[in-house]
């Protein structure tokens, strides 16, 4: 099932989208689920035709955990070695966009990157998940863009600023949760900027798996329904500019697209 | 004024604390404040002592954002050298606890520090707040303990794991609202375990001032009501063991007390 949450006539809902389609919202509808889309959940049966809402961000996350470095030949590109333990950081809430919302681009940046990569959904609240209980905890996937100014992560040494400023965080366009692990461990990953390729890789080149992740990660903290993790990008990163449409298109989940725009 | 949040009988409010101490709740009142203190708000009028309430987190934020390296003594005594940036990393709402709640242990580590740190709490949503305005945007503060992984934050280049860990942000054990920025750049911060002074300091001796985060991370960053700077540690940082009782006091604020146990 996709859960879309979305907004209409100023009213917020999630629902299940119905039809085939991988992020143009033509012909696709939407069943609007009754609460939240976490343990049992029903649908109404009330039909909305996707092009007459808004998507938001298809979770509204407590905290989003993100790991660095997770595809060798993009740390190789970067002039990176492989890490010896996942680096792992936060994106915050604030940080967060839908499909169709614009990246701002920052004021203290001259060089803001796009990074394709693969969001696990949690579903239900964890720590010290072991192994063989990660399935359990997942509520599915959705396509990120862990938009980064370069530069500023050049020159400071944690990446609060260079990773967390305001439109930082798309996610969307909404969560699939008929993939099981080891599909999404063998995922397409792509990115186009203004309808070019410029990233083309498959999560089966992940250094630490998405099991590896969930367990390394509530080691340490609780995860909550709604956290992410952001599983890192493959090579091929780059430069955005303001008035270019970047797209994150993973295989059996969907398309995130957002516009760069100049804040102001 | 010094609001506290508390729970009494199941039930979670606000209140502004009356009478005189610095933490001891003997002879402490509550006066419960109707909704949320942010704004404009009422008393209610209602009186509970202090000591028939369990004293919560005194907010409840959206994001943690910290500061590392601020205090040019504790730079040099971890062989760092004073940042030519603000270190600004996240801690996640899920590691913050209040006065008296027990700090767990963290399985992954044998080397937790306490860092004693002043807590700047945010009143309204801002961004690119100008250095003149910062005082229109800080609602008050509180004491904090940026407790961290030492080994782990060696060893990750990120620090998500090493500071983000469950129970590692103690906040508390109120937010004082009546300390301007001048003085709150000017108050002696503590640090003491089992009763044994580790730190002494000053927040005049903070690199970078209150004034200077608050525009650098507002340059990023939208800040929420609730949100918490902390503003870094001064030199005397050290480990933690099982059984200890840390607690950090600040001048004209209060003392934020807690206990160090094993996990499980």
């Amino acid at each position: 099932m996709r859960i879309a949450r979305f907004s209409i006539d100023g009213n917020v809902a999630f629902g299940a989208v119905e039809g085939e389609g991988t992020g143009d919202p033509a012909g696709l509808v939407l069943d609007v689920i009754k609460g939240i889309p976490y343990g049992d959940f029903e649908l109404s049966g009330t039909k909305i035709p996707l092009s007459k809402v808004r998507l938001l961000p298809p979770v509204l996350p407590n905290k989003v955990v993100a790991i660095g470095r997770n595809y060798a030949e993009h740390a190789a590109e970067l002039g990176n070695e492989v890490p010896e333990a996942p680096v792992a950081f936060f994106k915050p809430t604030t940080s967060v966009i839908g499909t169709g919302d614009a990246i701002e681009y920052p004021s203290f940046s001259d060089d803001v990157h796009y990074e394709a990569e693969l969001a696990v959904v949690i579903g239900r609240l964890c720590r010290d998940v072991p192994r063989d209980r990660v399935k359990d905890v997942v509520l599915g996937y959705t396509c990120a863009n862990d938009v980064t100014a370069r530069d500023v992560q050049k020159r400071e040494k944690q990446w609060a600023r260079a990773k967390g400023f305001d439109t930082s965080c798309p996610l969307g366009p909404w969560v699939e949760t008929g993939i099981d692990l080891a599909r999404a461990g063998d995922l397409t990953i792509q990115c186009t900027v203004n309808g070019e390729q410029r990233q083309l890789g498959r999560t089966s080149d992940m250094i630490r798996s998405i099991e590896d992740l969930v367990v390394h990660i509530t080691e340490a903290m609780t995860l909550l329904p709604g956290d992410v993790i952001l599983t890192g990008t493959p090579a091929g990163v780059g430069p955005l500019n303001v008035g270019d449409e970047v797209a994150v298109t993973i295989e059996g989940i969907g398309t995130l697209t957002n516009k760069v725009i100049k804040r102001g």
